[in-house]
């Protein structure tokens, strides 16, 4: 018999991967790479003609970039590992989230309807838009005041970047668009329509995304009707009720997307998943007490447990939301690798580029084997790390990132490894938090591009958690995931397996190597601890509010500006 | 009659400079710079054979450099302005202080002294000599525990730097060098010592340095020998209890002294001085109600007063200190120019090197230019100027550096700019602290290194202290102060002054341009400055000791990596 295979698509925030994955032991056979023609749309939309100026804080994607990264990857791999169609047991994608769009009824995304073409909110809504404060804020003060009982499964805070905020933009700003919508949906549940022509939902992101639970549902038509009247019928109209649980079946591949892919019509094809959520099973955890940490620019944390319970701060926590059965907890850190690329390119003298180009390796290698001499609490530094706000558990996007500690001495590699311990302490606050809810975090697995190339940076992750940490194998983790979803999707008759527990523990592996916790560092970084976690909770939560009123002073001074009415510059 | 002439030399800490000076209108005819051939010695004494190695922390210098000094540059300003010595009316001096050093009783250095030569004890300790802490504890414990009156008149702490610390340092280390000088005195007492053939000393180191003062006098005898026994008698053995106040004639010139300068013998010559205490009538301020600001790496404060009054953290009151008839209060900031140096040294990547060489500017500038173009609060950030400590109010070297409100969006002109902003907000903790304790200072007036070439700067201080900054014409003023104190030496009659008063209201000049504060920018300060007052008193009075506890800390790591007990690095 040939060896079988599944595909993982893997779309991201500036390109869509794939990966053929051989099913019997996860071994990554062949992957490719589509680079977004309009990556992320954050200034001008891609038409010809005059130019539509996008506000700030907008971000959106063009829906035919999905298309064409399906149509460009999965023949790729098949035509690199010259496998045939027919051993292709099925296929899996997964979706950055909260991404969502306007369709019509049949699911043509509404920025292909000529007449909505030139108008912004037709387009898809990237994670990452952030311009759905005001409706954030309005939900998250109708709910409070309602005392909807779903608010504490976000930490008490639902973010803008979430369907409904941005669903409820939508309205406020362009209601045209909104009548328009036959359907509201996430792009991943968009794409493998697109597949299987049959509209699916899933359960992580209606329950991460969209304050969906199994045991209760969506909030009910009287809360949208409190936010306007016209969304009351919100969820009947232009939603679903009945989201599929992950892990299951979406529907089996039409003609078109298998000429689109090279796929024999009829694989079946995967529920849509989250590349964060995804990558649970993928580095091979399918049951309770170890956290998955997914480490780059920012972190995503992920634990599984029996119950529900509250835990400060978390993102969320969805029943079916990362393995079928289980309930998935979500926390994450909202600046992590892009506090080290900002201090690269913000902080760091030529003395030092000059060296690294003498030595032939890149600048944060150089920074990291400079840090990597230094003893804990030898730099005298301590940060918090809050340059791009706090997500979990303070979830607070208006702090701000504080260094203290600096003298004369102080030198770049000495910032370089307080800024890494400052995000380590960002995750032991969360960790903490979890253990005070009553999830156990026994130990950690890392994945995404932090892990890779940063030794010391998962050392210090090692002693500050008191956490033994190990890595995933694969660099394409989310990518493998969906591949064994799709391997779950065909099921053991046809060559896959039935349960993704089954497909993780043959196609899952982690690395060798693991970090230990060194007990003479963990100590010294206990007191450390204590320390950070004096000043998170003396700036975090309403000791000294001065970061909040920093930003608002940088704002009217932004805004006086524009308006003419700010005192000038200093000279 | 020819036009009369004063000559003024200032000893740095790296170099010395002479001035010769038009009695008439202070006209600056030339002036002549020697660069101390053994500069700082800090790490091994200038001896040929076996290097004697200093401790950390140690700062020598070499007496001969001084006499050097006086031997090349008043000899070549004197050959510059073809000016017949016959017509130089007076020759002052001014040092930094403390700097003292051991001699035998005739003024013989005792490192000059074959025995002596090897030991670092018998050398010149410069004003920066910080190995004389533990002894300074002692003092300052001591003081406390006797209820000594004079403490209050020092902001309740007396410095390592100054003259007990650094003697009671060379009885603990050396008792043979301490039994050997006969003297013991400020290098600028030593200066004119070998000037005038007469030992003298002046009232503005015995106050300052020394706890002298005028209606008590020293310290008494029995608070020395409680320090050790062997202190007891250290003031009439080796000091003086009649220091001369300044302004007094030290002394007429030698004829060896005059043969090393090209002056006349018999030449007047002032009681020596220091070099920011001589900065204030020279730049034309003889009263109470301002401020002098001496600025560059560090800043030096001084204001006049009518009585003695009680200030918080200031460094010193000295009744004669400054001016004669008159309180002196110093005040101080141990970091200014020095943090922004070690920004543009640390933290500014290639691009704007490359940026400052394209537009043929220094990065100083560069960063100026585009922090100018920034409003009052529009960068988000504040800083506590505490890289290197702080002097004043809270008299703390182990306080350290604080920079809060940082984002990804953070650029390096901002934080150039909160850093400038933060050494603006210590200098007016400086003037609300000195108007509480009922020391008046309505206008500023600044000199040094500073003002001549930051103008965005000395605007934000006038925004931010909300006083109008003058600033001195001359850029030697400490030269051109002891030029006239040199013209008050010879009296009017012999054609200089009667007194520091007239000659500074002819001979000292403030430049035309006046940075005048800016109602709406300096309403934007006053709120920043409330949010610095709070970290501030936080992390400066005692609500959070973070700071020194990450200083020990960083201590511990150090000495434990020496001694091999720390944890080893991260990796």
């Amino acid at each position: 018999m040939n060896a079988k295979y599944a595909v993982g698509v893997d779309f991201g925030t500036e390109s869509g991967r794939a990966v053929l994955v051989d099913v019997s032991d996860g071994r990554e056979v062949a992957t490719a790479v589509y680079q977004y023609q309009n990556g992320v749309i954050a200034e001008t939309l891609p038409l010809a003609g005059k130019p539509v100026r996008l506000e700030p804080d907008w971000a959106l994607q063009d829906p035919e970039d999905y298309v064409r990264t399906l149509q460009v990857t999965v023949r790729e791999v098949l035509g690199k590992a010259t496998v045939d169609p027919l051993d292709v047991v099925g296929l899996g994608i997964d979706f950055t989230a909260c991404t969502m769009l306007p369709t019509l009824a049949d699911g043509t995304p509404l920025c292909l309807v000529p007449e909505f073409r030139s108008e912004p909110h037709a387009w898809v809504k990237l994670w990452k838009h952030h311009a759905a404060q005001p409706e954030a804020d309005r939900i998250n003060a109708a709910a409070r005041e309602r005392g909807e009982p779903w608010l504490p499964r976000y930490g008490g805070k639902i973010s803008s970047e979430w369907f409904f905020a941005k669903t409820h933009q939508i309205l406020d700003e362009a209601p045209a668009v909104y009548a328009a919508a036959g359907r509201l949906i996430e792009a991943a549940d968009w794409v493998v329509w697109q597949l299987t022509g049959e509209e699916t939902r899933n359960t992580c992101t209606a329950g991460y995304k969209a304050m969906w639970s199994k045991r209760e549902g969506f909030p009910p038509d009287s809360f949208f009707a409190a936010l306007d009247p016209r969304l009351e019928h919100v969820i009947d109209e232009r939603l679903s009720r009945t989201p599929q649980p992950i892990g299951d079946r979406a529907g089996l591949l039409t003609a078109r997307a298998a000429a689109w892919t090279g796929l024999r019509p009829g694989t079946p094809v995967a529920v849509a998943n989250v590349d964060a959520h995804v990558s649970v099973p993928a580095v091979g955890v399918t049951t309770p007490g170890t956290l998955v940490a997914i480490m780059g620019t920012s972190i995503c944390d992920m634990v599984l447990g029996t119950q529900e319970r509250s835990v400060e701060g978390m993102c969320g926590v969805v029943e079916d939301g990362i393995l079928p059965g289980l309930f998935g907890y979500e926390a994450g850190q909202s600046g992590v690798g892009d506090i080290f690329a900002w201090f690269v390119e913000n902080g760091v003298p030529a003395s030092y580029e000059d060296a690294s180009r003498r030595q032939g390796v890149d600048l944060h290698t150089l920074l990291e084997s400079e840090a990597a001499k230094l003893r804990p609490g030898e730099t005298g530094l301590l940060a918090l790390d809050w340059w791009n706000g706090n997500r979990s558990v303070l979830v607070d996007v208006d702090l701000t990132g504080l260094l203290i500690g600096a003298t004369l001495a102080t030198r770049p590699p000495d910032i370089y490894r307080a800024l890494i311990e400052s995000t380590a302490f960002g995750m032991r606050v969360i960790v903490d938090a979890f253990e005070r809810g009553g999830v156990a975090v026994n130990e950690i697995v890392a994945c995404g591009g932090l892990p890779d190339r940063n030794r010391l940076l998962m050392q210090i992750y090692a002693d500050v958690t008191g956490r033994r940490i190990q890595v995933s194998a694969s660099s394409q983790t989310p990518a493998l995931g969906s591949a064994m979803f799709g391997a779950v999707a065909a099921g053991a008759a046809a060559g896959g397996y039935d349960t993704i527990a089954e497909a993780a523990a043959r196609m899952a592996h982690l690395r060798e190597e693991t970090y230990v916790p060194d007990p003479g560092r963990q100590a010294i970084y206990a007191g450390l601890y204590e320390e950070y976690v004096g000043l998170h909770d003396y700036f975090g939560r309403g000791g000294n509010d001065v970061m909040k009123r920093l930003k608002a002073r940088a704002r009217d001074a932004h805004l006086g500006a524009a308006k003419g009415r700010a005192p000038a510059p200093g000279l």
